[in-house]
């Protein structure tokens, strides 16, 4: 395909086309005005403070659907400690700068508390066959109801085509295709791989609330998965966690919450490496008391 | 600030306005119609095949100038073996329609050879102060007189306010940034992080066309990386590069084609550890006959 230059006049970012809806009504009086060519619309659902991960499900987004919604919305809901949720970073301006470098078929709803959750902001009671018992689920009491209260919300206000989720949150991924399989949600879920930073470190918003120096040391946490994943192959199950466990405890920068190799589709720790499956190692690590979570495929 | 939702129909991607320009002289011709707000041009030189870290480095560039050049040129004379450029990734129209994602303020500059080397396609012979005696220099004969001179002229084809360079070529930054500074250019160079993908591996065009297997083991490389940087603060210089070596020796799947630990500015070796100066280890690894380079800064 050739494309011919075409000559008009720019104006500077500041002035782009870029559509910011803060309520729901809106943004389906939007959609209801689009010509016919927006079949597929796809969303990539956030809390804002958008990183390079972030950006790279929208860059998916786009080459899938006709429009992107980028929803930005802190979800009160699946918090369980209400200091986490007061020092999420907030960075709506930034972000809506982020988005406006995208073209105008990418759009963000980013809605008042009230706007999503009408009457009580409560989070509503799910049954994900057992995931929601693992890892994230003990640790994080009603964090899972949380998310599948707020991303069943957004599927209802979106009707999205495909839905993008990044690995770093691999038992939430899981736990949505699941949400999604369990209530025939007419919407398709993708999973994108995590993006790291040049440390090692996975792509999270929260890496923002470290300290410069914790956050360069942090590469010891993709490093310590790294060492396990080459264990794996060799050494029972239980001593490479006995490893991980070891290794942080001698670091006194990082305090390990868990450390679990499991079954990809189960979640469920495995005692033994049976190679009909897909492992997964997880951990959760706190830094400067901000809580980090990471994966990595074992085989 | 708040933008008021407009409405108005879109078309789906394909039709999005974009422009590609193949010619300088119908590039000029856009700029010199540009209104008085196209005051900053940044500019991306890229050999195409982007991936995400293309793409952090266009939002970048998005984010601190009013237009963004993208330029997409495989250039012949920094490829000091025909077989590498032969086999270099070449996707044009894919990087098409991932530009495209970008608002209109971001174009394409993909020229034919013959709109960038009028008279001869060879490199002019830089001085670039010794830095280009290090590393990639004397395993790639020429390779960064062929950098400077393409760099140079696509400096003065777009003539930016900003160019952005990615650390996972860490040497051509410096040696740009030399480059600009003998010559007084008037642009400044900007350097950005390395992107990593899920395991590790450093983000680059060259990973498509690595083995599905041999890229999900590549992150052994990163991995020793990561070991170096510990032992760097502990053990003797020449012996963290030894342990590296043997690392190398009893992984049949890459070949190591140097590991080098240099001061950041001089990137010349360093024999011992003076934590007044700034460190980096840089290696260049074979993989399935694809040459892959890395660095991870050691203080």
């Amino acid at each position: 395909m050739c494309i011919c230059p075409k000559i008009y006049n720019f104006a500077p970012s500041k002035d782009n086309k870029m559509n910011l809806f803060k309520e729901k009504e809106k943004l389906n009086d939007f959609f209801s005005n689009q010509n016919q060519n927006a079949t597929r619309i796809g969303l990539v659902p956030t809390m804002g403070a958008l990183h390079e991960g972030h950006i790279s499900l929208i860059h998916r987004a786009v080459s899938e659907n006709d429009m992107v919604v980028v929803s930005i919305f802190v979800n009160p809901t699946q918090f369980n400690n209400k200091e986490d949720l007061d020092k999420y970073p907030r960075t709506l301006q930034e972000d809506i700068d982020k988005i406006k470098a995208f073209n105008e078929h990418v759009i963000i709803y980013a809605p008042a508390t009230e706007d999503v959750y009408a009457t009580a902001v409560q989070a509503a009671n799910f049954d994900f066959d057992g995931l929601e018992f693992q890892m994230e689920g003990k640790h994080r009491p009603g964090h899972f109801d949380g998310v599948g209260t707020i991303v069943k919300k957004l599927f209802e206000i979106v009707k999205p085509t495909n839905a993008y989720f990044g690995e770093k949150d691999f038992q939430q991924l899981q736990i949505i295709k699941k949400m999604v399989a369990k209530e025939q949600m007419p919407v398709n879920i993708v999973g994108c791989p995590i993006l790291r930073e040049a440390n090692g470190l996975a792509m999270s918003s929260r890496n923002e609330r470290l300290q410069p120096e914790t956050r360069k040391n942090a590469s010891f946490i993709f490093e310590t998965l790294l060492l396990a994943k080459d264990m794996f192959g060799t050494k029972n199950v239980r001593d490479v966690e006995h490893w991980v466990t070891e290794a942080f405890e001698k670091n006194e920068n990082f305090e390990l919450e868990y450390i679990e190799i499991c079954d990809e589709e189960t979640l469920k720790p495995v005692t033994e490496n049976l190679n009909t499956k897909n492992y997964r190692a997880f951990i959760a690590v706190y830094a400067d008391e901000v809580r980090l979570i990471d994966n990595i495929a074992l085989n």
